[in-house]
């Protein structure tokens, strides 16, 4: 059976999930995330509990439960001048902070440093925070799929959707990226992402970023998919975070905000035969 | 002995320092703060550890030691939809947070609900993170002047201050302004700032706050003045952080900005009978 079948579509049905991650990195983040939500085609999207404007969109979640909305566990923090890190005290978990006191920049750090026990804490106690803010998450996924460093770190990651009986985000194509192996990591009974589509900085930097995500819409394969995005402004505040980084730049969320709230691919998709799905779907059916 | 003649000046000389607030509490904060003293008329600041952008500011601190630069004690949070909290783990300073674990908004409820033990281990704790981060400051100071919530606070600010051997910022007017009374927490020899100046809402509000600094230049009293400012951009980010709060707000603290980096104002200072001072200088005379 496909994932769609598993979710009791039809084989062929192309079921797609368009979601904003990294909610909750700044303000800018916050606000374009919010309109991809209200007048985009955006429908779910997750939030990162250790960041500085975490407090600003967990508000707008728990005012706004119509929409989907997961947690993106975090354990990486890939960007030059603005930092995070864990929601413990640094003290409880050493091996995944540098000498500041911050998440290292790369999942590569962490593979390397981290001890499997201080990840179990910390992805537990970030999930803790947001139920004790009050938020209803429909799933849980993972910044820069970072839980995919080790077969270890995996593991916590399925505990935890078990723990919290959360759907969790397993895909092949993710675990590749990050160098996990997918026979060993996914399960027979796991709803797996069919296909996950996310642009390649080759895109964005021949300027055809937005020609991408439009093929996306052409190519979506039966069963399930995501598009994963990442909504910001190029304003002075992106500017300032994504320094020196390009890829995922505050450029590159510019064009994810303006194509995902054109009213020409409002249309496009409206006259598809995609059928738009949510994680809260998903959790429904488990 | 008026605070000129224990600096070793004569008795009349009009002594100032013009002050930048709030430096590490946003990216918009900083960048203003950074161009205040390399184009402006800004000849100090200090910043706020537990703030997200402290990092970035940190790094320009370190990188020039050629301005004066201070840690403002915080041990308040204001704003609406940005928070921040302790440096320290919650639970080693349990009586200085919100059921959210962020910083009291008021002061008067960090003085209902703090214990003496906690501000003493969390203000000791920035200036420590501040150090083991590199930087050499000039001067201590405090958000808010919260460090004047009560004489026991008062207390704990001063004998920071002695442990570190760095200036504290001690001043009449804004102790009465927090509610303590000068004459039972001055001492003889401490040197106190003659004449605090700052933006009061009032004229923000009329639009006068420009003519307002514009005077302070003509009003400074014989002996240690300092201009205490907040610049920033009306941008996005600050606007976000600011949100229903145009009390040193966004517009506010552009014009703080817009002020200390004009032509017109710096040339107006250099022909005056100014004499402008660092703490860094006030620090080698102690």
């Amino acid at each position: 059976m496909n994932s769609a079948q598993k979710l009791g579509f039809s084989e062929n049905t192309k079921l797609l999930i368009i979601h904003a991650d990294d909610a909750g990195l700044s303000h800018s983040e916050n606000r374009a995330t919010i309109q991809c939500l209200e007048k985009g085609i955006v429908n779910s999207y997750s939030i990162m509990v250790p960041c500085p404007w975490f407090y600003e969109m967990a508000v707008f979640a728990k005012n706004n439960p119509q929409f989907d909305n997961g947690i993106h566990l975090t354990l990486t923090c890939e960007w030059e001048n603005y930092k995070f890190g864990p929601v413990l005290p640094i003290s409880e978990v050493p091996s995944l902070v540098d000498d500041n006191g911050y998440f290292y920049k790369k999942r590569d750090n962490l593979r390397n440093n981290a001890k499997i026990e201080d990840v179990e804490k910390e992805l537990d106690a970030q999930i803790k925070k947001a139920l004790k803010f009050g938020l209803k998450p429909t799933h849980i996924d993972s910044h820069m799929y970072s839980v995919g460093a080790s077969s270890a770190f995996f593991q916590v990651y399925r505990n935890l959707g078990k723990k919290y009986n959360l759907p969790i985000m397993i895909s092949k194509q993710l675990m590749e990226m990050v160098g996990l192996i997918p026979e060993e990591n996914i399960l027979e009974q796991d709803l797996t992402i069919e296909k996950v589509h996310y642009g390649i900085y080759k895109y964005f930097e021949s300027g055809k970023l937005s020609e991408y995500y439009s093929q996306v819409f052409e190519n979506l394969v039966s069963g399930l998919n995501i598009i994963l995005i990442h909504p910001a402004f190029d304003d002075n505040e992106m500017k300032g975070i994504t320094v020196n980084h390009p890829n995922f730049g505050s450029e590159w969320r510019q064009i994810d905000f303006d194509f995902f709230t054109s009213e020409q691919n409002k249309s496009k998709l409206r006259e598809s035969n995609i059928e738009l799905i949510t994680w809260n779907d998903i959790k429904k059916q488990k």
